[in-house]
């Protein structure tokens, strides 16, 4: 499954394909990318290389350059930066993730955590962190502070699910604002910051902000159903991992309500077999049904702020992305 | 042994006192570290609270802001705001470092990582980064680039330090670059940035530099003789810890010829008997009074600049500085 290029979801025929239109930028990102691991210490930039070289659907990085494309931006050195260093901060998360969540995979092979250990993989984490704010750091202070808020986002985001962890008192509210500091505020700021980049008015910022908020929320929803349904080739990890971890996903909170499902989800000595069971449960009743439909609701809202922007290709790109997103497999 | 306060180094009546001289600002950067720790989950300000209230020298903003003042600067919110910055960095480091050192105890209490666990402890350290970025990244691009290289330089220090982590191979100039990178680096930034912030001459800026690293490494080498012939009680962590943890520190690097240290060095299962046979060694040769030679050596080198700095009575705390450091009993 390990790949040498980003891992990219496939695009119907008859879809304004959003990787094409900044396909010259994403390559640039991808230059960035290897760029920015360089170290003397080797060690460093083989870590960081084994999350970033293996697959990724740079998502983040795409929707930065299309809001940035779509509200008038010209391509500059200083949008591929940025776009860079969002993804830098992500693949950061990954690594410290992996530590957090003792992974044994990540797209599609050993995690850098089993591999390389827990040292340096949580300093090749800072490191990429760091690298991060190298190139973020360049811009103004609105930039800077945004992309500040979003890394703290991220971070209060793990605290929360931690509370939340094998946490049956946890409800959908929690969970929604768990998706949004941990996994929608990345894609809130790159939209945001792509567009302010582009010049755009403050009130059409807010609204790429507002469908990278929900196209966020919805892609999580739709990772969560996949960790359910999903296949384990294609994910490149096992399915069922959620309710190993005790991670309040989605589907497992929709699902609560079954004593199978929620004594799986509480005990962290669960064995193989009471996974399995619990899964088939979560698979039998209406929570992947609901979690589906709540994906496509926020897919809906962000649709809705999209129809606000100027039409252009860029949008049509972002609108695709939505589908995507969606309907993906993996 | 914990104190809400800094634990500041005892300074002569017949010295120039380098904490008086900037008093004022030293309290700022105190009121700013609580602001920038405050979150809305209470588990990151609780723990970066533990370590920042917990003592701690404070000497990195102090240095930065001596070079500052020594060399014109007026005060100012920008110059408490990077030396916060430096702070936050070098307290995200001790959290990290915590975790991989597997740390009992830290500034004379428990560490974090023992009180809070590694999840909440790895999340945290990255937040304080994200907090130091926040502030360091509103400054132009010369000291956002600084800033990160420093950090860059920590994360490569940790990378060498593991390599030579119970490796009799390593030499003193294996160790003088483990230094340089993970402790000197943040004294030599925030002397550079201070100096710079000021509108000294690159010349000049330089030479505070120069000094910066030259007291870095001084610091460094005294804490490593502290580790061996120090006081518990005073270092707010046991002794011989350097020895337990394979770390190469300048004493164990100077007594490798001696077989029960190098037995000690590398065996990671060396018990406390063994442990104390070394540490014995070690104070029984010519170790530790060579390395308080080569501490002296670097002090000299740092007084050196010193002197091309134009006479103040910053810098006359900057020279008191040098010599506190060397006599430090904690």
């Amino acid at each position: 499954m390990a790949s040498n290029r980003p891992q990219r979801i496939p695009v119907g025929a008859d879809q304004c394909d959003p990787f094409q239109s900044v396909a010259t930028e994403l390559d640039l990102v991808e230059q960035t990318l290897l760029r920015a691991i360089g170290s003397r210490e080797q060690t460093l930039t083989e870590i960081a290389a084994h999350l970033i070289d293996g697959g990724g659907k740079r998502i983040r990085p795409m929707v930065t350059l299309l809001a940035h494309f779509g509200l008038g931006g010209k391509g500059s050195q200083d949008i591929v930066d940025i776009a860079t260093a969002i993804e830098l901060i992500h693949t950061a998360t990954l690594l410290h993730d992996d530590i957090l969540d003792d992974a044994e995979t990540r797209r599609g092979k050993v995690s850098a955590y089993r591999k390389y250990g827990l040292k340096s993989t949580l300093v090749t984490g800072d490191f990429l962190f760091i690298k991060a704010f190298e190139f973020a750091g360049k811009f103004n202070e609105t930039v800077v502070q945004w992309t500040a808020d979003a890394c703290t986002l991220l971070t209060e985001g793990e605290i929360l699910q931690g509370i939340f962890n094998r946490n049956r008192a946890v409800a959908l509210d929690d969970y929604l604002e768990i998706v949004k500091r941990k996994t929608a505020s990345l894609f809130q700021t790159g939209c945001k910051v792509g567009a302010y980049l582009a010049g755009a008015k403050p009130a059409i910022v807010d609204e790429a902000d507002s469908y990278g908020l929900n196209l966020g929320i919805a892609f999580q929803m739709v990772d969560d159903v996949l960790d359910v349904v999903g296949h384990a080739a294609l994910l490149g990890k096992p399915t069922g991992m959620d309710l190993r971890d005790g991670n309040p996903s989605l589907p497992i909170i929709l699902a609560l309500d079954d004593a199978v499902v929620r004594d799986a989800f509480e005990h962290s000595d669960a064995d193989e077999g009471r996974i399995a069971e619990a899964l088939e449960a979560i698979k039998r009743g209406p929570a992947i049904r609901k979690a589906k439909e709540l994906s496509q609701t926020y897919a809906e809202t962000a649709l809705r702020s999209l129809k606000k922007l100027p039409a252009s290709p860029h949008r049509n790109g972002l609108k695709t992305l939505v589908q995507l997103i969606i309907d993906r497999d993996f």
